[in-house]
């Protein structure tokens, strides 16, 4: 179960077996069933989460609309951590739900810093993942301005094809912050041209 | 003028002396003029930049109403860089300009690459400098939604005292989705108070 994780490392940084069964021993495997949360607003994010498979949503509420808006979605090899909340130990302000039945390995604050002292070359591997989450988080505020809508969905199904087959159309809308039934119209279009 | 930006990594990363002087023959000193572009739109973003001193912002076009949105400032210890175009070197989709004399020190793309081969102890110092820049750029993301206008007020002078006092309201607006005449009605209505 934590061969994903070790392969998803290697993507960045070379490991021998003695690095990959010593970081193997300090995350835990944790199942979520649909519905259940990985972390509520107002509590402190304890662990730092790889996702083996299933499918999170990370949302809050819109405290104008009492919508709930989407910050982002996490799938197999992806991260569903509240990354200001776990690095400092302070409460979260948003929420993170399974959407469906999903498979995580955990590792707490303490091993985490534990398991960066021991291998230090897993420095880089989180260097490289935060920038690219970066990124893409910076991009996304961008074109959410420049695009328009039917743009927005072109970029994100041609990014995230995994994403956009998984997740329920209205959360693909508030992610895009486009109405259900706006999404479904440049939907219907694009099949019919 | 290289000891800003080893006093910044070893806030995090003890470094000897030998280290600091190695670090230090990786970087270049750069002086913007008020009004220079470090970066623009459609241009790859080639260095990464640590500020000196001065003030820049980073900024995009909304599409909608042709007016300038800001994406971030960076003032003195802070960063000015396209993360998503410097580490993919493809090009950027928004704008970094000085609005004041600015000095930098930059690294390019292939330097930073050998500098961290090296020092592979700055790979930390640049983990955690991305996890703090990712936790405050979720939250502001969350807080826009979730506070009124004046509370991400508040938060903001809270949050980033220094850049309240140097840059331009009518930028600070931007930086809050708020209009200037509105963020003047609340700055007035917290002196009167």
């Amino acid at each position: 179960m934590k061969k994903p994780l070790i392969k998803s490392i290697s993507k960045y940084v070379k490991l021998n077996s003695e690095e990959e069964n010593l970081i193997e021993t300090f995350w835990i495997e944790k199942t979520l069933e649909k519905g259940d949360y990985l972390l509520r607003n107002g509590e402190t994010c304890k662990t730092d989460n790889f996702v083996v498979s299933g499918t999170l949503k990370a949302f809050y509420i819109n405290s104008e609309t009492g919508k709930e808006e989407i910050v982002y979605f996490a799938i197999e090899n992806w991260w569903a951590t509240d990354i200001d909340s776990f690095q400092k130990q302070k409460p979260s302000i948003y929420n993170i739900q399974a959407i469906e039945k999903t498979i995580l390995l955990q590792i707490h604050y303490d091993s985490f810093q534990e398991m960066l002292r021991k291998v230090p070359k897993l420095e880089r591997f989180f260097r490289i993942i935060l920038e690219n989450y970066l990124g893409s988080l910076q991009r996304r505020i961008v074109l959410n301005h420049v695009l328009d809508a039917e743009q927005r969905y072109f970029d994100f199904i041609e990014k995230y094809p995994k994403i956009a087959n998984k997740v329920p159309n209205y959360l693909i809308a508030s992610y895009l912050g486009i109405t259900a039934e706006f999404l479904s119209r440049i939907r219907k279009k694009t099949r019919t041209s």
